[in-house]
């Protein structure tokens, strides 16, 4: 099988990311230098994706620890790194799998070291999700297409793009595809930020037959028997496998089960915090209002609404475990609906010791 | 209670309407003098709204037939003017209503016949959207608030502008910010045209505290607690309650009925066809990918989507009858649920005959 493309180039020690707020238009590459600059990208969302925005955390520790790395900088330069997004658990994740791998060493052999752990989080990242593909292949192909080929449904953006590789929802499409598996993908819009045009993006460039939708026709598609599994990807997951993943996933997974759809979810393990017990301890996040008022195209943006209207921004909804048909992470295929506690899968295998 | 302002003013026997595609952005009439107007103006939906091009269908049909007023003539306008918009029944009904009202004419009468049936269609439209806002401020006040306030949520319009006046869904909601109740409003933008902008415009003219929101939103805010009930208009309501309404409605309803939270269609009774037994007989308009691909904003449009990405468009879903709580039409409120068929309910008033 041919990887997929990455989001992330190194150039010796110097890190290259693609400037996710440009794409799909615009192709454009930014250095990466300084911890700041990191803290700044995954705010920004030049880079988004749980898993991509830990890895870009653990390589945004390594750079502060290049400017300083005495204890103090050390903490402050977690505190700064934690608090651009504050869903994404793999951020947290990752800072904290640094962290632990570089306390105990003198300052300057900290910043080799991080580094070092960081490139490891995006080695493990991607063969992690080139597995969750190989996983869902699996799923998909015990699934009779209701039509001629198969058709799945996706939301938001959970391709390479959002992680190291190979992507986690797009990961078993991409598989698929390679296999010779007649296969559409269904792509949902995803306002306010449209994640859905990368998706487009990446299965356009794959060559993986799409079609995409305002995200209010998701229930509609699926009454007419127009999708048979629905696949997305993961921001937190709690102990009782309640997912939290952009706004709008809630939705979709209602509509699924009220057509008798697989609803799967595809994550890494370090998405997993146990420490949640369920949904409602998952912090949402709340961005900018700016997000919703305008919006950004080809050629610059549209205004929508002024001032006169307050906006809501809320970035992830919280789909509950009973909606969710197959949690797939590297260790295996979960059936959250089933399971009273995801902890009881971690011991087995514990790629997760440091949560 | 003061009138709501109305999209229609007549200046002698001419018809003016309010461009809805220059909403929210700029006000902006244009006149109507010819059918071709009149069905140009529907179909590109410079007025929208079930009600509305129930009666500009009218209007255009008696311009018809000041162009020409033999039997030809008036099939031709006939079929061309319905086949402007399929979904929304309210246009086949005002044509038949205006068909049944001039055929029996002299050719030469029929004009002047056409606009005074046009123009009695408005007025019980306005008549009875008020009479639905009354039953529907009854609902509201038969609900305890979650919070200090009353929160609804609306999506697309189904306001004055989508009617002849007061509006359908937010009928009851200027009747009660006029009786003094607190009250707010979630109001989802309503991609991919937007018509929740439209909403947020009417509520901010009548200053009804509104909040907008992305269409993904609505799972959440309703898992939060902070939505007390949903209210929306319909474009055709099937015999056994089934509800085709704007692309997205049936999302909210699956959320509504997660979180136990009232689902209310409200629309005026030439909204229900007896001849669709269920929502599968209702044909569900296809518009073009262009309005997915493209947005159009304060100061020109934006660029979303490039054609290597397919495209589909749905403007209409169904939600199942199960799912509404309340059917607030003007003969009164309906639990959907619990009838196994509204024809029950047609012939004790009967305002419907040429249906």
């Amino acid at each position: 099988m041919t990887d997929t493309p990455s989001p992330l180039r190194f150039d010796d020690a110097q890190l290259h990311i693609l400037d996710q707020t440009r794409l799909p238009f615009s192709e454009h590459e930014l250095r990466i230098d300084t911890a700041a600059q990191a803290a700044h990208a995954i705010a920004t969302m030049q880079v988004r994706g749980a898993p991509l925005i830990g890895a870009i955390g653990a390589f945004g520790l390594a750079l502060a620890l290049r400017e300083a790395a005495e204890d103090a900088w050390l903490d402050f330069a977690l505190r700064m790194l934690a608090e651009t997004r504050p869903t994404a658990v793999n951020l947290a994740w990752a800072l904290r799998r640094v962290e632990v791998a570089v306390r105990p060493l003198a300052p300057h052999d900290r910043a080799d070291a991080a580094w070092r752990e960081a490139m490891a989080i995006c080695d493990e990242d991607r063969a992690a999700n080139r597995h969750i593909g190989e996983l869902t292949l699996d799923l998909m192909q015990a699934i009779t297409p209701k039509s001629g080929r198969l058709n799945l449904m996706t939301h938001c953006n959970a391709g390479w793009l959002a992680t190291t590789g190979w992507g986690t929802a797009l990961s078993g499409i991409y598989l698929a595809r390679q296999a010779g598996i007649d296969l559409h993908v269904w792509v949902s819009e995803t306002r306010p930020r449209n994640q859905g045009l990368l998706t487009a993006w990446e299965l356009a460039r794959a060559g993986v037959p799409h079609t995409v939708i305002a995200d209010n026709a998701a229930g509609q598609l699926m009454r007419e028997g127009r999708v048979d599994a629905v696949i997305i990807g993961a921001d937190r997951i709690a102990a009782n496998g309640d997912t939290a993943n952009k706004i709008g996933s809630y939705l979709k997974a209602l509509a699924a089960r009220d057509n008798g759809i697989p609803f799967w979810v595809a994550a890494p393990w370090s998405t997993v915090d146990l420490s949640c017990r369920d949904g409602r301890a998952i912090p949402i996040e709340e961005r900018e209002g700016r997000e919703v008022r305008e919006l950004r195209g080809a050629a610059g943006g549209a205004r929508l609404l002024e001032e006169t209207s307050a906006v809501e921004n809320p970035a992830f909804d919280v789909t509950p475990a009973a909606l969710v048909t197959a949690l797939v992470t590297e260790l295996g295929v979960i059936e959250c609906s089933r399971v009273v506690s995801l902890e009881a899968f971690a011991p087995a295998i514990n790629p997760q010791k440091l949560m």
